[in-house]
């Protein structure tokens, strides 16, 4: 049995929460959030709420805490700072920044002698994965990622930040010619030009409505470069319509041979981005105890992780099941 | 460097030494083939020529041997064989019979102290280990796998070994109204439901067409339970229209979620099978290579290895290129 700790209790963590009720060989023993007190009912078959500074205090054991936080203010410093006690499991998604949280947890995890798996979940995560894999089996071709059509968190949450917006929602939606050429092994284009984003926001009364969609076009990293449509509807609508958080995408690679193209895909549809995010996980916690037992420390992503280290089965059985 | 010797040479051999070219870590060192005298010609950069009785008498050094033989008659007993020597990797197929291959082939290595992977190539190999993936990222669903359309060379060559048939192609055809019910998450269909067989046949000039239809329609393990078409054609027609060896297929796995499917597909569709096949076990020996060194022993499929040690990057690398 492996016992698991959840650090933090938002879409995330109670996505998690319901995951690792389907996995027999992990336990959750625990939840730590800012808002314990509130959690009280809501968690009730848990044993143990901590806050953050209950949890220090106490140092309760587990064998892997997954950190639920965001990848913009809480993981770059609490993954780490957990690392130093715990074997921890963070789904760290600033692609750019990845090499330097990496070498941040490796360094707390070398020291403590514990294995943290980061950036684990479906992009970066999975998708990471299936580049690495296509990448080395069609040494000459090239891969294009999509995502969408799907809400994203992030956008969503960039939106929610500018002054004049009540609430948002931001779904990506690839350019399905772009898709199909990408198939048919076209020369990979920019993410800008093969996905539009689609805005959904309820501005604040007073808010300057021709001011707020020029401030959206143009704001770096997120929406300047894209084709943007941004639609203002009331918080009932938004409550109505957009409550979901479905979300998708591909990873397509393609290699010309004598013979024509060779193409290989990998495709997500998701109606719960949060509850696939979750599945990934649960397995990669698994995978991080089982590592951690056999003697291994320090930081790994899930492109260094083999496939069977994730399944609940022993190899025996996944030879049996699976090849 | 990294040295391989190609154990065989027929339409795999042919597409490993192509693949191994465009590879600069791996170095082709000779090639092990019943008809090296033939080859003197076709393979003439090679420098090193052997018959099998000439590489068990020379026993020349190399990194890893890749096994080119057919699952049927030859990798039972030439991979644990080559095991005692070198580090070997096969594309050992038939699913029933992996795990006691494998068990064979790590009797030799771990005596040996040499490092095999067996049964790598698409399938089984890439999609046994995407069933292992998706299976434990969706732990209360379903996987489904679907082959072509292509050229099945297993079933072409069961086609060949009967009396009457002169030639043969035979083309595994997915239904894709099956498809797209597993990828809406629809139970699990037997293979024989959802693939037809169309055998391309060349009679033998004084053949029973009938008998010979009736015979390949209940062949067991082949074609008994399949809708079958059988279409007698010309050697000249066979030689125009069905020489090349296309294939694909897709896994399909699904479980379902409180806001309905998800949904995580990989799919192949390739202009040259054993190009494909070439490519992935070119990896397959840089990663048993990697691996041996590290201090490795014994024998691995697929899914028991991380996706990194198939690319000739380093982990810095690949974090920068594909995170």
């Amino acid at each position: 049995m492996t016992d698991i700790i959840l650090y933090g209790y938002g879409n995330l963590g109670r996505a998690m929460h319901q995951a690792l009720e389907r996995c027999a060989d992990l336990r959750l023993i625990g939840i730590c959030s800012r808002r314990a007190d509130r959690l009280r009912e809501e968690a009730k078959q848990i044993a143990a709420l901590w806050t953050p500074e209950q949890l220090w205090a106490e140092l309760p054991k587990a064998d892997v805490i997954i950190n639920c936080g965001g990848s913009r203010n809480d993981l770059p410093h609490t993954t780490p700072d957990l690392a130093r006690h715990w074997c921890v499991v963070d789904s760290f998604d600033a692609h750019a920044a990845i090499p330097a949280h990496c070498a941040a947890v490796n360094a707390a995890a070398q020291a403590a002698g514990t294995l943290c798996i980061v950036s684990a979940g479906w992009d970066p995560g999975l998708f990471s994965l299936m580049r690495v894999l296509f990448s080395a089996f069609l040494p000459g071709g090239s891969c294009c990622s999509f995502w969408g059509p799907g809400v994203s968190q992030g956008h969503s949450e960039a939106l929610r930040r500018l002054p004049g917006v009540a609430d948002a929602r931001q779904y990506t939606v690839p350019d399905p010619a772009a898709i199909r050429a990408a198939a048919r092994g076209a020369a990979p284009q920019p993410h800008t030009q093969t996905h539009r984003r689609v805005c959904y926001v309820v501005p604040e009364k007073d808010a300057d409505i021709d001011l707020l969609t020029q401030t959206i076009r143009t704001m770096p990293d997120y929406f300047a470069g894209y084709e943007v449509e941004v639609q203002y509807i009331s918080a009932e609508e938004l409550a109505a319509n957009h409550t979901g958080l479905p979300h998708g995408g591909s990873v397509i690679c393609t290699d010309s041979c004598d013979a024509g193209t060779q193409s290989a895909q990998l495709q997500l549809s998701l109606a719960s981005n949060p509850d696939f995010t979750a599945g990934i996980l649960t397995a990669a916690a698994r995978a991080a105890a089982r590592l951690h037992r056999a003697g291994q420390h320090g930081c790994l992503t899930m492109a260094e992780i083999a496939p069977a280290m994730y399944a609940p089965d022993d190899i025996a059985s996944l030879q049996k099941k699976y090849m």
